[in-house]
C-alpha cells in the first residue's frame, strides 16, 4: 500500500479538510465553463501531443513548447523520471513528499536519505553538495513539503552547477511555488537552458485547485531526457477535461494575484493565532501551508470534530507531534482555530 | 516519438473518423449527466483507492473488487504491467497494438515477435505454446488488433495452462470483446482464480465511448502481481471525471445490447458493400472493426475527402495495402462506402 497522503477524505466524516494544500479559491471560473463546454469532447481521444496546452504553458512560463512535458498529475512525472533514468542511487533530503521515494523504489533505485535536522529548522545547506557524486537523480522540493522550507537561489544554483559536473538530474519540485509572492525570485524555471540536467516540476493541481483532474507538467531543456520520459509515459496520458481546464486556467489573468493575496492574509491570521500557545513551534511560514510542532494528540482530537489535518509522524525523519495544515479561506481557518482553542 | 495510432484527428481536416474503434453510440446518457454533476468535485482529489468504482466493476464483471486494478486508460496498465514485472523477454504475436512493444521497451525488456501469417489469416495457433518457456510476459489481444482475429477458448485455455507452468504472466487484452454478442463464451475473465498468471485487460474507453476520459482496468486474482502494479502506478491515477463517468456507465442496463445490435447490423452492411469489389480481402469480420486488404492508395484518397481510416502498413509484420476501419453509425458508414465507390 502507498504511504499516507493528504486529501484522503473518503470513508471519513470530514467537515474541513486542511490536509491537502489546494488553493482555497478552488478553480478559476473559466475552468468550470471549459469543463461544461467540453463534456461531449470526451467521446474523442485527447490530443496525443497536448500541443495547444503545451504552447499555452510555454507562453506562461517563458519556455518553448517542446520544453514542456505533460503528466497525469505531477506525480506521474515523478514516476516517469525514475523509469526514464532507472537510477541506481537517488538522493533525497527528508522529510519529503513520499512519492519521490515510492517512484525511485518502483524503478529499482536505492534511495539515499539526507536527513534534514530540526536544529537547523529542516533547512537544506550546502553540505548536500558533497552527496551528489555517484547520484543519478536528486529530488528537491522548493518549498519543501511538508516543511515549507525554501532553498535560497544561491544554494540552488550551486547545487545545479554541481549536478552538471556529477551528471545528476536535479528535479526541483516547484508545485507550491506559485502560491508565493516572490515566486519569480525563487524559481529556477528560467535557467533550464543553462542547466541541462535541471528538471522543473509543476502542477495545475494545487495552484489552480483541480486535484481531481490530474494535470502536472515538467520543464526541461534536455531533449534526450524529455524523449526518454515520453517513451516511458503511456499515450494520451492527460485527459480531455484536464487539457481543457488547464488551457482555461491560464486565461484567468488575476487569479494568481488574488490567490497570493488571500494566502498571505490568511497565513498571517493563522500564524498569529497559532503563535499564541497553540503550536509549540512553527517552521518557515512562507508557503500555502504551515508545518509545526504541537501536542501529539492534535490530529485525533481535531478529527473528532470533523477537521482533517496532516499528521506528519509517518514521514522519514519525523516523529509524532509534527503536523501540516493548509492555509484555507477565512471561515475555515477561523473554525480550525476555534476548535483547536477548545481542546 | 510514439508509433502511429488511430484517433489522431488533430491538425487534420477530418469529417469522418474510422481510425479509432470507439462505440458509435458515444457515451451512455448517464455519463454526460454524471460529468455535468461532478464539475465542482474536481476541486478535490479523486478517491485514492477508487473504491466505489472497483466495487461496481467487480459486480459487473463477476469478480471481487480487490481483483480490479484501475488505470488511466488501459494503456497505463500495459506500462504498469511491464514496470512491475521488468520482463527480460516479452512474447508478442504480431501484428498487434503498438503499445505492448513500446511498454516492454520502456521497461527494458526484449520483445520476441511471433509473426502471424497471412496464409492462416493472421490467426493464432497452438504453435505459440512452444515459445512460452523463458518468457515472463505475453500479450494477446482477443480480438486481435488490428486483425480482428478471435482466439478460441480452447486454445486460450491451453496457453493459460502452459503459462502457469512456465511462470509467464498472460495479459489477454479484451478491450474490444464487449462489442461482441458472444462475449460471454470468449472471455477468460471468469477464470482468473484458476489461472493466477492471467491478467485480463479491459477499458471503458472503447465500449463506453469515452476515450477522452482515460479509464481502463485490469482483472487478476494474483495479489502479488496486483500489489507490484499498484506500487508502479502513480497515486490518484484515475481522475474524478473518469471515476464518475465509469460509475454512471455501469448503470445503463441496455447500453451493451444496443451497442452490439448496432455493430452487428452495420458490420453486415459494410461487409456486403466491401465484398462487392471494394476490398481485395477481408479478415475475421467479427469485431467492431474490419481489417482488410485493398488498393494501397486508399488511405490517401479517402483522406482527401475528409475520411480518416487506419493504414496498417506501419505494424510489424504488415505492409502497405492493409487497412482497418471502425464500424460506425449508418450515416457515416454509408458516406465511407459512397466515397470509396467513387475512387
Amino acid at each position: 500500500m502507498k504511504p499516507g497522503h493528504g486529501g484522503n477524505r473518503f470513508n471519513q466524516k470530514i467537515i474541513y479538510d486542511f490536509s491537502a494544500n489546494i488553493n482555497p479559491l478552488g478553480m478559476p471560473e473559466a475552468c468550470c465553463a471549459a469543463l461544461q463546454a467540453g463534456i461531449k469532447e470526451v467521446e474523442q481521444y485527447p490530443d496525443f501531443y497536448g500541443g495547444k496546452l503545451r504552447r499555452a504553458i510555454g507562453k506562461a512560463e517563458g519556455v518553448r513548447p517542446e520544453q514542456v512535458i505533460l503528466g497525469n498529475g505531477a506525480s506521474e512525472l515523478i514516476y516517469a523520471l525514475c523509469y526514464a533514468l532507472r537510477p541506481k542511487r537517488v538522493l533525497l533530503s527528508v522529510p519529503a513528499f513520499s512519492e519521490y521515494e515510492a517512484a525511485a523504489a518502483a524503478a529499482g533505485g536505492k534511495v539515499c536519505y539526507w536527513k534534514l535536522r530540526e536544529e537547523t529548522n529542516f533547512s537544506l545547506s550546502s553540505e548536500i553538495i558533497g552527496q551528489l557524486a555517484g547520484t543519478e537523480l536528486m529530488f528537491l522540493g522548493n518549498p519543501g513539503n511538508p516543511t515549507g522550507a525554501l532553498t535560497k537561489p544561491e544554494l540552488l544554483s550551486e547545487i545545479a552547477k554541481r549536478c552538471e559536473q556529477t551528471g545528476t538530474v536535479l528535479c526541483v519540485d516547484e508545485c507550491f511555488l506559485p502560491f508565493l509572492e516572490k515566486e519569480e525570485q525563487l524559481t529556477l524555471k528560467h535557467r533550464i537552458r543553462e542547466f541541462p540536467h535541471l528538471f522543473i516540476l509543476r502542477a495545475f493541481t494545487k495552484i489552480y485547485g483541480m486535484p481531481g483532474l490530474r494535470l502536472g507538467y515538467g520543464l526541461t531543456a534536455n531533449e534526450e531526457l524529455a524523449g526518454k520520459m515520453r517513451d516511458c509515459l503511456p499515450p494520451w496520458n492527460t485527459s480531455v477535461p484536464a487539457q481543457n481546464a488547464g488551457l482555461a486556467a491560464l486565461t484567468d489573468g488575476d487569479f494568481l494575484e488574488r490567490t497570493r493575496r488571500l494566502i498571505r492574509q490568511e497565513r498571517d491570521y493563522l500564524l498569529e493565532e497559532m503563535s499564541g500557545g497553540l503550536a509549540d513551534k512553527i517552521y518557515h511560514p512562507e508557503a500555502n501551508f504551515i508545518f509545526f510542532k504541537a501536542r501529539t494528540d492534535l490530529y485525533d482530537r481535531l478529527l473528532e470534530q470533523g477537521i482533517l489535518i496532516r499528521a506528519c509522524g509517518d514521514y522519514p525523519g519525523l516523529e509524532p507531534g509534527y503536523f501540516r495544515i493548509a492555509v484555507r479561506g477565512h471561515e475555515e481557518n477561523a473554525a480550525l482555530i476555534e476548535a483547536w482553542k477548545k481542546l
